[in-house]
């Protein structure tokens, strides 16, 4: 029997129904789950319960056996703190994004921390609100769960059911940890894009049309909503300096070469390009980190590059010939370039992959190299 | 008569028969210009010879029309001034990848300006030297000409047909704007790539599971060669510099308002978060300027998320599918989450093209959502 069915019946009731609480009504309610509804606007609520998302509270009668916390980040430790004292039977989580400063709110409010476990689910929507939820959300994503040292065994495993449930892969972590590993993964390179794509602002008109898929892959995030990264950086400040600090002092010392490297260009300037080889290298060291497909061990791919014109469907056939050719492709960049009626896909495959490919692709007449 | 046919049967001399040389010399050879090779090393120049780059050096009798000097960086300026005092009627370009610097040197060595134009094909591969060439190396690529104050019109026509006859799209631009551009496009990105994937080798072990699409695009570059970038960091190294000083500042900026918010986490640090909310507000800004597909004005796409599973050929039937429904997506991007048999495709396309393709998808059996 796995996890989430033997969790089947359980009365889990979700206080904050906006895009994951609601998301998580709808999956829960889905499978079986006694889900209850609350909320601070009725109307979000009674959005969530015409969605399938689950009973209202206030036409609940039974107690909670899991209470989940969805709310707004600046809230989440005192409706914790609340819904531990009101259900004392019941395991209460949270999902907000940053897990190190609920915990130590509620450590000064004497609420029993055995019950409480605060989680993370990874997913989320360029919407929000009640009204964008589906049950499908939290659907292979990663979900954490982060007890402090007060959590019983038995709390964590009925969060852990929660999550796996709703469809996710749970992660086991320290709040400390998550917070950290949240700032490397997530704030830190927020900032590094902006900042980057920030810097564009300063160049003459048209030179910005030399941008290749470097800058467009770096920058990518930049287009994302200051008001709701505010939020996220203020709520991790801590976390997100600890890694943006060692990253500050590096750059100091590219600069440090960069400046040796003129004013002395020809000579005696071995150890400033040293420093720009070590930063490039630890570079490749940390990205090589990251883990592969499916959280395999990370996996060098080689690149094949066809060309493809600009008509609908074109990459669809190139890709339903890839798949012929019997190769699986573990990523895919499209490159456009100015004034071009195409573009360039570059196929990432494993390496012993690459030959049948170029063959096979070649034979039906795309132009493609290594 | 296009630019290309006229400048058919021009003399070409391409000195430094690595891989842009000998590819260079391979697509003008196809096209009809009489190409001589010369390279310190005979092999390099017999291999490119046997690739059909075009005849040796030693067996040519006429003066070349133009000279494009493919060398190593740190002898460009030498090799330049040689052709120009060696054929005293020949345009010479390079294709060196930062132009500033060369012109400076030329301008020290009192070589005749007039007939020199110094170049970028903005092109490669992860392999180098001549076994690696390829006729269609510049196809589609941007190819910048930088021509300095002195250039006459008549040269920097001349460079402009070498460009266009290889395939490329040509960008007028000074030497300055060019190594500014390719410092905030390319240097740049490169460096905070980098850095972020740096930080990742400070994480708790499994914290790295975390990473999501966002740090795998800031550091995909960060897998780059450290030597080769350590010489293009320090040929580049003022342009860099002047990008990279401006948001080191803004970075400190960053830095002091997460040590505001943490010593006060609750009130009066609006100005804190004021800076958070302008560094995330400007990156918007630049990332707003990177042209659309073709050179187009940048187009907001919607977003399409459809679950793909992980097997040979379920991507190409999907894009066969997408194509079939008369949709041109203009981007894809594929997640594929710790321990899931299947992929998140996420399709960029035109916010019209949004509804109609959910329900085409939708009515073939995908698994789709905005």
């Amino acid at each position: 029997m796995s996890a989430a069915s033997a969790s089947v019946g359980l009365r889990v009731r979700i206080v904050g129904t906006g895009l994951i609480g609601a998301s998580l009504g709808i999956a829960l309610s889905r499978l079986g789950f006694r889900v209850s509804l609350d909320d601070p606007s009725p109307t979000a609520a009674a959005i969530a319960h015409d969605l399938g998302g689950g009973v209202l509270a206030a036409d609940t009668v039974k107690a909670p056996d899991v209470v989940v916390v969805a709310a707004p980040p600046d809230v989440v430790a005192d409706v914790v703190a609340a819904e531990l004292s009101q259900w004392p039977d019941a395991v209460v989580t949270d999902t907000a994004s940053v897990k190190g400063a609920v915990l130590t709110a509620l450590q000064d409010t004497g609420a029993d921390l055995s019950r409480y476990v605060g989680s993370h689910p990874m997913a989320g929507r360029e919407k929000s609100g009640a009204m964008a939820a589906q049950g499908d959300l939290f659907e292979g994503r990663s979900w954490v769960v982060a007890p402090g040292p007060q959590a019983s065994a038995g709390a964590v495993d009925m969060v852990r059911q929660i999550a796996e449930a709703a469809g996710s892969v749970v992660l086991i972590m320290t709040p400390d940890d998550h917070d950290a590993a949240v700032a490397a993964v997530s704030h830190v390179p927020q900032i590094a894009a902006s900042l980057v794509a920030s810097r564009l602002r300063d160049l003459p008109s048209g030179a910005v049309a030399l941008s290749g898929q470097g800058i467009r892959d770096v920058t990518r995030i930049a287009a994302s909503d200051p008001a709701m990264w505010t939020q996220i950086l203020a709520g991790n400040a801590p976390a997100v300096r600890g890694v943006l600090e060692p990253l500050a002092r590096e750059l100091d010392a590219v600069l440090v070469a960069l400046r040796r490297l003129e004013s002395d260009p020809d000579g005696g300037t071995a150890s400033a390009r040293a420093v720009l080889a070590r930063i490039v290298a630890h570079g490749n060291a940390g990205h090589a980190l990251i883990p592969g497909k499916h959280g395999a061990a990370p996996t060098t791919y080689a690149t094949v590059i066809v060309v493809v014109p600009d008509e609908p469907g074109a990459l669809g056939r190139l890709l339903r010939d890839v798949g012929e050719a019997g190769v699986n492709m573990e990523d895919l960049h499209i490159e456009h370039e100015i004034g071009q009626p195409f573009g360039l896909a570059e196929l990432s495959v494993l390496p012993a992959a690459v030959q049948p490919l170029i063959s096979a692709l070649g034979s039906l007449g795309w132009p493609v190299h290594e």
